[in-house]
């Protein structure tokens, strides 16, 4: 048998192995069976460990660390349905690219299928929701098995990390006595460097780009998640080009203090409503549809003649309307950077002109929601967007909150940066992301925006910002219930249908919750008081509860006024 | 395409199929994707619908329905992360034989892999974990297809239920519009009859088991869960054999009332520390090993003189000590029905008087710990199972909560049965179980013994009680963090490992958990209150949190000290 000392070789070896693929960070549940490698990581100088009772909390809060850091989390839990909780946020890792290392442990084969304790099955799985599954080896004290332990961990951590990313699953099966030897040196002993390409295109297919592109009438549309610095990218490209850009809150182009009028901040609002005189010929898309419906609508309706163009680094085909004409497999930001460098500056023209026209007129609609007075969640929404400090990481959940922000985001507002889990639009795990993000850079000012049902699911996770004093300002918009639903086709139904299945009041007291976790709790009654809360967030973050009380209802009413107004000023049904 | 007339008549025959196969109960989760399924299963008369936003929550209170009810339960949830929330009470599900039916809904065919929003691969989304995954047709109205939905309904459930019990999946894309027609008239129109046999031994088989235990030196071995009803017919079986019985709490043997002197209720005490003269020639075991290490171990040193019959209705040869030397592959109780039929009543002998002795003398050494006037987690928990009211129903949670239970649950007490999460021994779900539990019979005592990191694993489960008023009474034991680990070799660590990693303190005050969701809270401060507080409940069931606080060194110390005083008393170390 494997003695205690060639056990914590093995193990340790693995570590090393991650270390030297770039781990930093890991996320522990206790647990029995998980014991060598979590006193292992956890003695480690240099990686930081979290500790998170709650699988799932800890699995959203690893996501969370990764978005904000771009680096590898691994994720370490015991034997049995601890893994399973996992399963949620890596469903989200894998469709959003996030690379999380998910180390679960397990009993050894002898003791499978016959019966033991908390034991089941965990050959794959989490299914195709990772982008490997890797079945260890029982430890061993040998040179080739500890060969074999730094090579599994190094390479785990690469896998994670090549594009696309996603999350990797190493079952390690452990046997009894569990405790390691930790009197062994911890230090990594061994590096592997990697020089790691990406895909580029030949000179001759950007000059075939160029010159379809160069002069035409043409739309940017960016989607998926991009920092601040690959925001500015794509802007360069837009302003080169003088195309007008339509992206998703997420790609950071509406939350950049960039005021280009070509920025298409609320093409969600007129896209529909206007008279296009004019159709494109080229419609460039960068990686996943945005989140505004009325925006794919529109693309959808575009007939053959416009060329489309898909950009997507993963090769993944993401394109719901397989419009696609010219699949473009490259790196997003060398190619954007490198088609801008070979394009001629247009003076702008009739065509981007309409667009910006369009833009200000549902800029000058919207003055009425900009200066009303009345604390709503549109405006507070609205606020929460203009008073994000230069640098901040504002959160923002599904349903509404994001909804609210890519409609009515101004451009008077520091450059910031916005996070969300849009791989799969869940809303479960969002304050452990968000508490993920803030743990990264806790100096900053850090906000969530995030609907009742949502801080219901993940209420959990709000033991890991009162563990670490993580010092995130949480606007919660309480509607009491799935505001979401109002906006969609269950609104046609009978109270007694909607209410129960599709409302669903949970009647929490929310200054309780703030108590439970050491946060400090504020029930907004007027929007100079959020502004004056937000602004004081700024200078000095802190773990706090801000709740803003809501109307489903109204809601729909004020989006319904704004959309009214610009039927009557935009073409269609004038 | 199929018209909102054809989707309705698809799914409703769906779920009349269902229905003809007995389905009673339905858990839905809020959601879009859902919305026909839900709005036809909410309004069926014939279906009782429970609404639970967390879908984790809401798969283990359907677990929790089954296990009291005995019967299918339909869980419902829109597409993406949702479904994976389902998971970790699915994998649970199937390892302790629970028919759950989960229906998740997707896009349909030609919005997946194209990045559709909250969209992901739901194909064998659970594994092995569950006994079949189905994938829908989409929705079609002719009456070949309509045949096919009664029959997918109708055989799921049957699926789920036949043995080895354990959940079905059926995955449905779905098309908008997404509202069915609410006009047609909805009963269930078909029906099914189905009469499922039950795997017995022939004659021969059964009078050659006899022959091998008749008069013979034997012991029971129960394990898995039972209904008391189930476990009078093991005890009447061991009485008649005069062999002593060996059990899981979740047998309910040693929560009858019975005072049979064969139930062997300190075996985990006394059964390593006893000089054995005798071995026995025989042992029967029934379904799971018992929770008791040190029955295993007992178990596990028995050489091949000793007979080892394996009593298993499912065919799933779980011995983990691979020692059965006869597999009977009957249904337990018919066959232990028919056993004691045919074996003629023994009068008692020195074999089970020896067992007898030991365990006379166990309950002398315990007469101190039950006289014991201090509250703590093992005074509270003897008290706990004293004070169960005649069809009370307790459920116990993992790790210490059962083992206090195994250890010291004395005879004097009422008829009560007792449930738990045994097949994966997860602290997860464990409230939400519970109360799936105690919905079932409201009428009922309902106590839950837990601890505080199950307690705060699963605090979302509390919004069930509140929704739909379920009285139950929970007890927690609060040792602030992970007590199981002191009694583990973990607690050789120094404390600096120890208290992070095991230990993990998560200092809540769970009066504002109890406030929040409306339940009365009581901090217990003497046995004698918490007396008073179960008596109370035992005349009027309400929902009620009475914190119990504990530590978790002191466990250790008390287990010891009645461990230390039977060596002395029992053989080996005198």
């Amino acid at each position: 048998m494997t003695t205690q000392s060639e056990m914590t070789n093995y193990l340790q070896t693995f570590v090393e192995g991650m270390i030297s693929s770039g781990v930093e960070q890991a996320v522990i549940s206790p647990g029995s069976r998980s014991t060598p490698l979590a006193l292992l990581l956890h003695r480690q100088e240099q990686i930081e460990t979290f500790i998170e009772v709650d699988e799932r909390s800890a699995a959203f809060f690893a996501l969370g660390l990764s978005k904000a850091s771009c680096k590898p989390v691994v994720l370490l839990c015991t034997s049995g349905t601890a893994a399973a909780n996992y399963y949620p946020a890596i469903c989200e890792a894998n469709a959003s690219h996030i690379p999380l290392i998910v180390l679960t442990t397990d009993r050894p084969h002898e003791l499978r299928q016959v019966g033991a304790p908390q034991a089941m099955d965990q050959f794959h799985l989490f299914q195709h929701h990772v982008k490997e599954f890797i079945e260890m080896a029982i430890p061993e004290g040998t040179k080739v098995m500890l060969d074999y332990a730094y090579w599994q961990g190094m390479r785990a951590i690469d896998t994670a990390c090549q594009t696309p990313k996603g999350p990797v699953h190493l079952n390690f099966p452990l046997r009894e006595p569990l405790l390691p030897d930790l009197n062994r040196s911890l230090f990594a002993e061994r590096t592997t460097e990697i020089f790691a390409g990406k895909k580029q295109l030949s000179e001759k297919q950007l000059i075939e780009c160029v010159d379809a592109w160069q002069g035409k009438k043409g739309v940017l549309v960016v989607g998926g998640t991009h920092t601040p610095e690959e925001a500015a990218v794509f802007i360069e490209l837009a302003e080169r080009l003088s195309w007008p850009i339509l992206s998703d809150p997420l790609a950071n182009i509406t939350s950049s203090s960039n005021d280009s009028p070509l920025i298409m901040r609320y093409a969600d609002l007129f896209i529909q409503e206007v008279e296009m005189s004019q159709y494109p010929d080229v419609v460039v898309r960068f990686g996943m549809m945005p989140i505004s419906k009325n925006t794919m609508f529109w693309l959808q309706s575009l007939n053959e003649t416009t060329m489309v163009y898909f950009v997507d680094e993963t090769g993944e085909w993401q394109d719901q309307l397989k419009q696609t004409q010219v699949a473009i497999q490259a790196d997003e930001q060398t190619f954007a950077k490198e088609i801008t460098e070979r394009i001629i500056r247009r003076t702008s023209d009739s065509w981007c002109n309409q667009w910006i026209d369009w833009q200000e007129t549902t800029e000058q609609q919207l003055t009425e929601l900009s200066e009303m007075k009345t604390l709503n969640e549109t405006t507070a929404s609205i606020l929460v967007h203009k008073k994000m400090a230069k640098k901040g990481q504002l959160f923002v959940s599904n349903s509404n909150a994001i909804r609210f922000l890519d409609r009515f985001s101004t451009p008077d507002n520091n450059q910031y940066q916005l996070f969300g889990n849009r791989g799969i639009n869940g809303i479960d795990g969002i304050i452990s992301t968000a508490l993920g993000v803030c743990a990264t850079n806790p100096e900053r000012q850090n906000v969530l925006l995030i609907g009742d049902l949502a801080m219901y699911h993940d209420m959990n996770g709000l033991l890991l910002a009162k563990r670490y004093n993580l010092p995130l300002t949480i606007v919660l918009l309480n509607n009491n219930g799935g505001g979401i639903f109002s906006f969609l086709s269950q609104r046609q139904l009978e109270k007694d249908d909607f209410e129960p299945i599709f409302g669903t009041p949970i009647d929490l007291d929310f200054s309780l919750v703030a108590q439970l976790y050491d946060a400090e709790y504020v029930k907004a009654e007027s929007l100079e008081q959020l502004e004056l809360l937000l602004e004081a967030t700024q200078k000095q973050p802190k773990f706090q509860l801000i709740e803003v009380i809501g109307d489903r209802q109204e809601n729909v009413l004020l989006y319904e006024r704004v959309v009214d107004g610009l039927k009557e000023k935009l073409g269609k049904n004038k």
